[in-house]
């Protein structure tokens, strides 16, 4: 366990001891039962006073996250329900919760049921034909990795995208403002870089996409969580606080949100394009899973679909549906934005590589990429319905969720009194792992729910692994 | 001309069109001369009272920026020199100060002779070689399209790059404290999400990398210039510094320095490790132009080399010297800092494309790379050859510069009395392209230097653009 301090942060050292250290037993890096370092230890390795730590522990007993028992140590507790962690503000501290989120991509060992990362299995996207058509280009352009391509993107690129979008746009968006970036995640980055001064508000959906919440936190902005229901983001709440205090940015997973599944009305969508109207904010309006619908059922049009005013800024993924491996999204943003988002892209990494923007542009061309989508849906779909025929049979009426009708993602809520980090200790003795809730939330506040991403695995795996895990889930009950 | 208004900002309206007109006037994309657009147009445009739009005005004629003719309207005046432009401070304006520099990348009409941009001719670099270990390497991982590759970086890359950096630095790095990034542009943003809280001051070399200072002013740092002489940064002056106020960054690009050329010494190298013991501030030695010395003398060991405590992250790019296409860089930290590095890379990005990673590995692998590197050195050095050898036909004595030891630069001061404004757009007639020096200052302060990268283009237009060029200054002379 490393904890890093800053010692000439403004911080005081034994709040950032106490802060990273609370922080590890909310996200289950120290889980419920374990030892927590001993005093001598720790002080010897951040080169701090005994007495400092023995300060901390104290504070962390007295408010519930340990456990002293004199002669053997601390020990990490289970944290009960409704027990509400202290707010974290200021910028010194708006570092630690960076840590939250993002570290469950560091699991080095490989889990062989990993249902923790919302990814499509390489069987199921067009590794062969996307691979050929690498080579084509390397032929036709044999200086292609030996210069620089435009910051902006590739302009051939870009025309197909813009083509690509027209349909679910409703408008072909002009190239100078399409921006390509090196996917989604980056493209979210970018638009943080742009808009948002370090003393901003996002408001997003509570819960919400992790990895989103760790770019503007760290970017030291107060984040707004907003409560979502089944027709998504609760805009009236919005408004609530708009009233008050708007915020610069709301950010939004409004089609099959990542984690749980559900997408924004088409009512509740025009809502948030008219708050953003009355209280000059800009939407981000992230979209990686528009085209896995299942069921035949198209989800709702885009936000960026009703924006007449420029204030949405819409983010194409293309990791989910074509090949994380490219590492390529697309950012719109109308003329008036897209000078800065521009200038961002250029300080952050003066352009995305070059070939990698070739290699898709003859997949999105054809009618092949309709037919892989196609094929897709129906392969996700099965998976998808073995899932929750699995978890039907063997926990029915013990656990809570929603179907969801499109995505990669189950979102369930499991009964109180289970323990999730005790649950994913067990999970992980069997090779199974998941995302914990927590995760999804600015506040890393406990909660009883899991996210389950079911399109990571072969279909025979898929049903081991959440066999497995129903079954472990079972038994805890 | 688009200005980016943010009505809900801290800064009122008429300070954030100040701050923007005069960002524009000092960088020239507003040329003295130019006509100012209207009071009108710009009323109209931005959705601003005229009245508001004319208190800008009169400002700018006041500071001596523009003269306003009756009846004509605003003309951009040339900066006299000794003129002192105020200093941006502030969150909300410290937005403004990003388009300063990374907007020289926006240029989008090519110029014949781009001296502007510190790129290497592809001609001199591996193209055909890479283009078919890439072919190779996607029929070897036929779904490395379609596979995420590991956040850190691919391993094997990692451990060919510990061994190639294992003779610059002293010392094999750890392959668990290399963190593959995208081109060295992405590692400074890493380490400044990692590390810089917005409130924190970073210290620099004066003048700097332009794209550093804007990384680190995007993010809210303060930046403190430390001036440079023949042996880079000026320790003493660091120093007097660091007895105020320590800054939590220095940032340095010791070797070949980007503009000005100068490497800095072995003793100061060691003097700048010492006060970051001292003071407890990182080092990023950004390192990309190494390998490129000329005449058979290496450069001084890498700061990194003598660091013996952790002080110093160490950044290796790969576009200068191998292929700027494939953006890879390399961050070398010990231990202590990279779990901390890894989670902002994974936040930024999810980690860099793998196809291109293997690619660079055969080609880093074997002899080719040295033999490649030995044949790069003195092509360029033939280059600055024949630059300075122009130079010195048509301008001696009347500019200042050092003969580059090494790197792709070329650092010229001209002489008072020449508007490096109208240079440029002279220049730029000519299809003649250069970075001003203004660019490589935090404060954009008027500068009578300029950069010039002999890197970019062929033997033949680089001896027709230099010597049009040469012709040029002289008659303004």
């Amino acid at each position: 366990m490393k904890l890093v301090l800053k010692k000439e942060a403004a911080t005081p050292i034994h709040q950032q001891i106490y802060h990273q250290l609370v922080n590890r037993i909310q996200t289950g890096v120290l889980a419920a039962g374990d030892r927590m370092p001993s005093l001598r230890l720790l002080s010897k390795e951040l080169e701090v006073n005994y007495l400092t730590i023995n300060k901390v522990y104290q504070r962390l007993e007295e408010e519930g996250y340990v456990e002293i028992l004199q002669g053997k140590g601390a020990f990490v507790k289970s944290p009960h329900s409704g027990h509400t962690f202290p707010q974290i503000d200021g910028h010194q501290d708006s570092f630690t919760p960076l840590l939250t989120r993002s570290q469950y991509l560091m699991q080095r060992s490989k889990r062989q049921y990993d249902f923790s990362k919302a990814v499509v299995s390489p069987g199921l996207l067009p590794s062969h034909f996307l691979a050929d058509q690498a080579k084509t280009i390397l032929d036709l352009y044999p200086m292609i990795l030996t210069t620089y391509g435009p910051v902006e993107g590739d302009e051939e690129l870009r025309t197909e995208v813009s083509a690509y979008l027209g349909n679910q746009l409703g408008y072909r968006p002009p190239i100078d403002e399409i921006l390509i970036t090196s996917g989604v995640q980056q493209a979210i980055n970018v638009v943080a870089n742009t808009f948002l001064t370090p003393s901003d508000t996002v408001a997003v959906e509570s819960p919400c996409y992790g990895a989103a919440l760790d770019t503007f936190m760290n970017r030291g902005n107060a984040i707004l969580p907003i409560q979502i229901d089944r027709d998504g983001m609760r805009t009236d709440l919005l408004e609530e606080q708009c009233r008050r205090n708007p915020p610069r940015v709301v950010y939004v997973n409004p089609t099959f949100h990542n984690p749980t599944g559900t997408s924004m009305s088409e009512k509740r969508r025009k809502e948030l394009l008219e708050l953003a109207e009355t209280y000059h904010f800009l939407i981000i309006e992230d979209d990686s899973f528009n085209e896995i619908y299942f069921d035949g059922v198209l989800p709702p049009k885009p936000i960026k679909y009703f924006d007449t005013t420029g204030h949405c800024i819409f983010l194409k993924g293309f990791s989910k549906t074509m090949a994380p491996g490219i590492r390529l999204g697309a950012l719109i943003a109308d003329k008036e934005l897209y000078e800065s988002i521009f200038i961002a892209k250029a300080s952050m990494d003066v352009g995305s590589p070059l070939l990698n923007q070739k290699v898709i542009l003859p997949f999105m061309k054809t009618q092949r990429m309709k037919d892989h989508l196609e094929k897709l849906r129906i392969a996700l779909q099965i998976r998808r319905d073995m899932t929750v025929e699995i978890l039907e049979n063997h926990l029915k009426d013990r656990i809570t969720y929603e179907i969801p009708k499109g995505g990669l993602n189950l979102w369930i809520k499991l009964p109180e009194g289970i323990d999730i980090l005790g649950l994913q200790k067990r999970a992980s003795e069997l090779s199974i792992s998941f995302l914990p809730g927590s995760a999804c939330y600015a506040t890393n506040e406990p909660t009883q729910e899991i996210r389950i991403s079911y399109s990571g695995l072969s279909d025979r795996e898929n049903t081991e692994g959440i066999t497995k895990l129903a079954k472990l889930i079972t038994d805890l009950i």
